[in-house]
């Protein structure tokens, strides 16, 4: 009843892809379309700087960049509390259709479920972006010699919903979350980089530390990581002290990291810094190792290497 | 960066669908690729003839097959509450990909998230199914005369799911959920009958009722049900009148409701009941009413009349 593409047909048998897990590609003729999902759970649903509706069109969207591609649309399914105030989820929802609209991506579909009073916390929001690549950017391709480029200050988002969870005093003036989609500065970078940048990804659940074991692991290499290059803001190392966290292990919502061919790595950082992005920062770079290979390296001011182990044990639930 | 082919173009400016709420469609050059979503939050998640994992496969398969899409892939998303037991979700993730396996179905991609213990009761399955249609079926394509055929007895899961959250005692050996992948049906049905069948859908939360008033709605048609030819078993009536529902708006997840041109009715019949589905029934037409468009009318055993009105009010919880 349905001639299903020969290109589609590979699909059937299921695609040895190596992408984030929650990012899937469907060869299609002019390239692929590209499938992400994603639950939110972020507790508390609003924050400074945004609320879960925003975060989850900001962090669908950057799914969808980061593997290369154009963000064309998107499907939602709300999972709320029987009582959930009204006012509140037309305030979330409407932060979400605004921030899809603003970067040109249609909500095309959605589902919508209440769950009786004290089975469910407040509000439980479920994204789906899809989008289109003519090339896709993996993880596998990141390779020796390529620089790590980050394109601001980590942990944010995570340094901020912690400290809440918490119950820790927040000066919004200056803590608020970096939830933000990454369109104009993924866009321009692939259109004039776009072969040399060989791997991207935002460093959500886990932070810097779990991407880069992630990618270290991936291609068998090792990372090599200037310690002090690192972007990290004054109130966000304070809370990691205090919340006892490594602030490499903070979730950031509106940070890409990027393994980038050294040819262009100045140049790539010029361009950041011309899109507005003036702390992006070259941090370290990709090494051939057979003795480190598969683990990330931290070179000390003073010169001493330690490893970066990925975050240990339980992830902290409802960051994002 | 990516050049975007012309078809997918139309998807940045949003499609004007009229397809149920959680599915949407993206032309590519031999069709569409087909997009699904949906939350599943039954409770319990484990009942006599499946669990939630079992339900979320099916669902989506039959979410993809109902607007004509051969399904190809599926990404799940599932959340649940700290310390829900290893054993359960091992089950239920099992149930999910043998589910999806036997039709062929590749999971390429899945979210897990858990929430702090106190939070949410149990488990919430997110599904994203995808899907390429060469022709898309939509509700608006219903026209005067066609016949409604239903795929067999329905209501079965809703009867089952309130039946357990209301705790009555239930007879396994009669009364099992009907959750099922509607391949088996839809595949060979659409091969030979395709372009005759002008709607089709799954008649979940809401029922049948739910089902057809948009479906008249949709049209402006009145749809006239000879009340005493929906199948209906006799326990599921039994728990409708224990509970005070209609079975109509009881929900099933293995029942397929089609919208036939009437000159292929009869074979089309003849073609269920040869695939197995033996309590397949013609209920009703469409007519064009100037007085009842966009309303359903069902007629009883004597001849009379009346309004099948939509479910009203809340939604029972937790049903699927």
């Amino acid at each position: 009843f349905n001639r299903v593409p020969e290109a589609l047909k590979k699909v059937e048998g299921g695609l040895g892809i190596d992408f984030p897990d929650d990012a899937a590609a469907i060869p299609v003729d002019d390239g692929y379309i590209v499938v992400t999902t994603d639950s939110y759970t972020v507790n508390p649903p609003f924050f400074p700087g945004g609320n879960i509706g925003l975060l989850a069109a900001a962090g669908t969207i950057n799914d969808v960049l980061m593997i290369g591609g154009t963000p064309l649309a998107a499907l939602d399914s709300i999972v709320v509390e029987e009582g959930f105030e009204m006012e509140k989820l037309e305030l979330i929802i409407g932060s979400m259709v605004e921030t899809l609209r603003a970067e040109g991506v249609a909500l095309i579909g959605g589902d919508f479920k209440v769950m009786p009073r004290g089975t469910l916390e407040g509000i439980v929001v479920n994204m789906v972006g899809i989008g289109h690549a003519s090339r896709l950017i993996v993880d596998k391709d990141l390779r020796p010699g390529d620089k790590i480029i980050v394109s601001g200050p980590i942990g944010e988002h995570g340094a901020l919903i912690l400290a809440l969870q918490q119950g820790f005093g927040v000066d919004e003036s200056k803590m608020t979350s970096d939830a933000r989609p990454l369109t104009d500065l993924m866009k321009p970078l692939l259109s004039k980089y776009g072969e040399h940048i060989h791997a991207a990804r935002d460093p959500t659940r886990g932070g810097l530390s779990m991407l880069l074991n992630d990618w270290a692991k991936a291609t068998g290499t090792v990372i090599v990581v200037e310690e002090g290059r690192v972007p990290i803001r004054e109130h966000v190392k304070m809370y990691a002290e205090m919340l006892g966290i490594d602030p490499m292990s903070l979730a950031s919502e509106g940070v890409a990291v990027l393994g980038v061919d050294p040819n262009v790595a100045d140049q790539v950082l010029d361009l950041l810094r011309d899109l507005g992005y003036m702390e992006a920062a070259i941090i370290g770079e990709v090494r051939q190792s057979d003795k480190y290979g598969g683990l990330v390296l931290l070179r000390s001011a003073v010169g001493g290497f330690r490893i970066l182990d990925p975050p240990r044990g339980e992830l902290v639930p409802r960051i994002c």
